[in-house]
């Protein structure tokens, strides 16, 4: 995201009301994350980027990264809650078993630091943040920039979903108090 | 495997020619681990067992209970190497998806102590234990309990894939110097 001032130090969020979510896509080669603080009213955004890891590298130490940069990420940012993208169906049970690893490292890293886990689906997550459940990535993109009232270049592409993840969650958490939440992962 | 004297303390191989091989048999709900010392010639059994997570318990935490398992395991008894079930086929994704998830923690906390992990195909360790891949669970169970010396009771049910594993790696790692040891995952 650069250096631009709406960048929050390696913090916990301050106001008891505020809540900090990190949202996560994860995926094998390429994890999206996304941070925010929000009351329900304002959302500020306080990190986003992506973990990486190479085709070259074998799966294990591809996982081993994943769980160590979430762990990073969760012991530097404290949020308070975890949104992951989730609820999605596969065709192909190869590919169902590699997301599921990627999937399986993010979620017992996170959880051993006692971090609850919502899930919400892609569908679900562009409902709470376009209106509708088939926007297209550049107008969640648009979204999320002017939610966050960021210039919608420092949204970086492979973040975009984790950053939408947090606000659905966000949405969730404080509408009707927090009525619609779905049951943690 | 109860108090019986083949049972090691929770200490490391002894003979520098001799490793030690945690076979894991991973699966949300039970997964299986076998542990043995080998020279390639004499096998010893030195514990087996189960993690068990609950059906009543969140994902999120029953995948925190496989990583925290597996990771103690390695911890204790101190394995040079992981032999894991692998290679198998779904035609069910989501299945695919959940089971990804628990090989995903369990290969996660196992990198992270940099221990190196390799998969076999349950019909090649069926072909290794007991000579043919088709061979039923009974007959696996009676061919570990003779290669490790050990009475077939006290090869648990849900451990017998795990000790199997286990002696598989080992006898593709002495077989011909190891010309047959597949590439770590």
């Amino acid at each position: 995201m650069g250096q631009a001032d709406y960048i929050a130090p390696m913090t916990t969020a301050k106001n008891s009301t505020v809540i900090r979510i990190l949202g996560v896509d994860s995926a094998l080669r390429c994890t999206g994350f996304g941070l925010i603080d929000t009351d329900g009213q304002q959302y500020r955004a306080v990190d986003c980027g992506v973990i990486r890891t190479s085709p070259k590298e074998p799966m294990s130490e591809c996982l081993r990264r994943l769980a160590g940069g979430v762990r990073e990420l969760a012991e530097g940012y404290a949020p308070d809650v975890v949104a992951l993208e989730g609820g999605f169906f596969f065709k192909n049970a190869k590919t169902a078993m590699v997301l599921g690893m990627a999937r399986g490292a993010v979620v017992a890293a996170l959880t051993e630091l006692r971090l609850p886990i919502y899930e919400y689906a892609p569908r679900r997550v562009k409902q709470a943040v376009c209106g509708y459940g088939n926007a297209g990535k550049e107008q969640v993109a648009l979204l999320v920039a002017q939610i966050l009232k960021i210039p919608v270049a420092d949204v970086k592409d492979d973040a975009t979903d984790a950053l939408a993840l947090a606000i659905c969650h966000a949405q969730t958490r404080f509408t009707v108090q927090g009525l619609r939440l779905p049951d943690p992962l």
